[in-house]
């Protein structure tokens, strides 16, 4: 019983955060009535520092508010704003050749293409998922559409404009079938057989980064999944590993797989693990797996989505598992995410500390930080213990 | 004549630093005498962790180990390691389309190739450096052969692949004038006049750089020098506008342009006094002009190189001016400098600090890092406190 109080009362912290303090940030700083989507670059207190969109984020809004709406309350005001992405998204976020852009101005002509498929990814399940709360077809096509795209240049990369040379040592990135699995998974829904064939490669995938013998997932590994000797070889970033942890431990759960749900297990085991600063609590940006110094110069910061997707993976662990350890894991992250990131100032958190802890960015929203990964893993924590508290009920 | 002891005793210092300290590290550890050119990945002690081998730090080591050779003391030692990497950079580093790679595998086959023309602008002045010490025409013939491209390429950068779209608010960068002007100094040499209108034409773009007003120098401006009101516009890189700033006091002194002297001086003073940290000391990386967060990760952290451009551009400032004032900058910094970054125990210095000024990375030599800031502004500034040595005589 003691534990049932103990969650209904974590819950409800989360569900405050969520609508409370996270959400209204969005909605009141974010939206561009005029030109349509969203401001993303917003400082502490929303005031916008640059009118650039960034398309990663403003389909990461889209499908936020267009997931509450569908899944939580049909609040009219968050079905308003995710249609104000969308039609942007429509409207302004593509190029002739099926690309996305990286970003655009804020009337909504194009800055930057990046040679990466990410923006293309987020487009989809943003349009994807308004598709299905407006009962649109239009948009659900137009996100298969890109999706069938996105799957070829995954084949051949030159396709989006990343160039091979002779000395390159020929390589596969863990971020590729990790949000693919992602894609699958919100756009199959409940008809994912369809996509059977490509979810199952992409697991496949995510299974050769994983190095059974060191503990370790690495981001890049060659082809058959060996190890690279190279600064991008032996480059570890624990946020992620956990975060394709919980991705793919949903996919154990849908199809009934304990090997995938054993390995998921492990991957965000060993990856916090790995990544928990002892010293100063956190979770580091980036590791070197031979423990050489990383080279990306922001490697012992704190960004506040490693400890969003270390939360959820460790919720969705314990919901799995009912293990008390997963839940005390949880409870860490949480509490430092709690302390450290929130600000119950002005609304949403900070996304960057040193690794003393200390912010070093006092913008809410930035070139990567949107209306994201705070309130997709409070909604996701959410709903894990409404699953979980039915099931001690 | 307390001076005269205290300057000697200065350069002493120097010396040693460069001849017993940094130089024997790069020595010692990165000749690669199987495969020509150097490693320049190195750990603290010397250790290869990645065998890759960065454009530009091959280049800019040739020209290190040239300038020395020529201008302090035809040791061969340094003469054979300045041709190992000229003669790799010939036979490796460069495209059928007069592009130059970023960076190889440790045979020379390309891996990677910028959207940027400074791995050819490096290209250009290790080539030349050593065709001056060799004596062998044909090196200097490439270096002056591609700097031709290098200009035209200025002018048309999606000729070096940087696409413009149509929300790009149009730009200029302080970087591409600025490194010409170091690189038409290299090259030029006695007979400068040969490239007369173009320096005159990179120091008019440098002006466009410099808010009077605001006693600031950004690194973006719109072509007719006008702020952009942006993340990118509003973007200050201290210890690059104390850099930019040396390069022109260079220029004022060959030109005898007195107005362009206080120029410099100003971008030197403005830069520095803007970019110390007066609660850690030290320089920052990066500063927001209008006083937002930087969007960089990095952006309070405290390299290297900042400082020793610093170092120099104090102890020219010094040389021209004989103010006091300046020498007590250039200690300022240099005390900084020599406490946080050297490394007594295995020789060069480290390269990045935390803000508080705490080692962040270990290795010596990076992706970024090389033979080259280092030893350069200890080379220079041995050169300014001779001269300064023969006025006080």
């Amino acid at each position: 019983m003691s534990t049932i109080i103990q969650l209904e009362s974590l819950k409800s912290e989360l569900e405050t955060e969520l609508y409370d303090h996270v959400l209204p940030f969005w909605e009141k700083y974010s939206p561009d009535y005029e030109n349509g989507g969203y401001f993303n670059c917003l400082d502490r207190d929303g005031k916008i520092y640059d009118s650039t969109k960034h398309i990663w984020l403003q389909a990461r809004q889209v499908w936020m508010f267009s997931k509450l709406y569908g899944t939580v309350h049909a609040n009219q005001k968050w079905f308003d704003i995710a249609k104000l992405g969308a039609d942007f998204l429509i409207d302004h976020a593509k190029t002739d050749n099926h690309r996305v852009y990286f970003a655009t101005n804020k009337e909504g002509q194009g800055k930057q293409i990046q040679r990466k498929i990410f923006s293309e990814c987020f487009y989809v399940m943003a349009l994807n998922e308004f598709g299905s709360i407006s009962g649109q077809q239009r948009y659900i096509t137009e996100a298969k559409q890109l999706l069938t795209h996105i799957w070829a240049w995954t084949k051949d990369l030159s396709k989006v404009g990343q160039l091979s040379y002779p000395g390159n040592t020929p390589s596969q990135s863990l971020a590729i079938p990790m949000i693919l699995l992602n894609v699958f998974e919100e756009v199959g829904g409940r008809n994912w057989m369809e996509y059977e064939s490509e979810i199952m490669e992409c697991i496949g995938e995510i299974k050769e980064h994983v190095d059974h013998k060191q503990q370790l997932v690495y981001e890049t590994v060659t082809p058959s999944g060996e190890k690279i000797n190279s600064i991008e070889g032996r480059l570890l970033n624990p946020g992620h590993a956990i975060e394709a942890g919980w991705f793919l431990l949903r996919w154990a759960q849908k199809l009934g797989r304990t090997d995938l749900q054993e390995l998921a297990f492990q991957m965000i085991d060993w990856s916090y693990t790995l990544g928990w600063d002892t010293r100063e609590k956190g979770l580091f940006y980036f590791l070197d797996a031979d423990g050489y110094s990383p080279t990306p110069l922001e490697w012992d910061m704190k960004l506040w989505w490693p400890h969003t997707e270390a939360m959820y993976a460790w919720m969705l662990r314990y919901e799995v598992s009912g293990q008390q350890a997963d839940l005390e894991r949880f409870q860490e992250v949480k509490e430092f995410a709690f302390t450290h990131f929130s600000d119950p100032a002005y609304g949403e958190w900070f996304g960057y500390l040193n690794r003393a802890g200390e912010t070093t960015h006092r913008f809410k929203g930035g070139p990567y930080k949107g209306c994201f990964h705070v309130p997709r893993a409070l909604y996701l924590c959410i709903q894990s213990l409404e699953k979980i508290g039915q099931k001690l009920v």
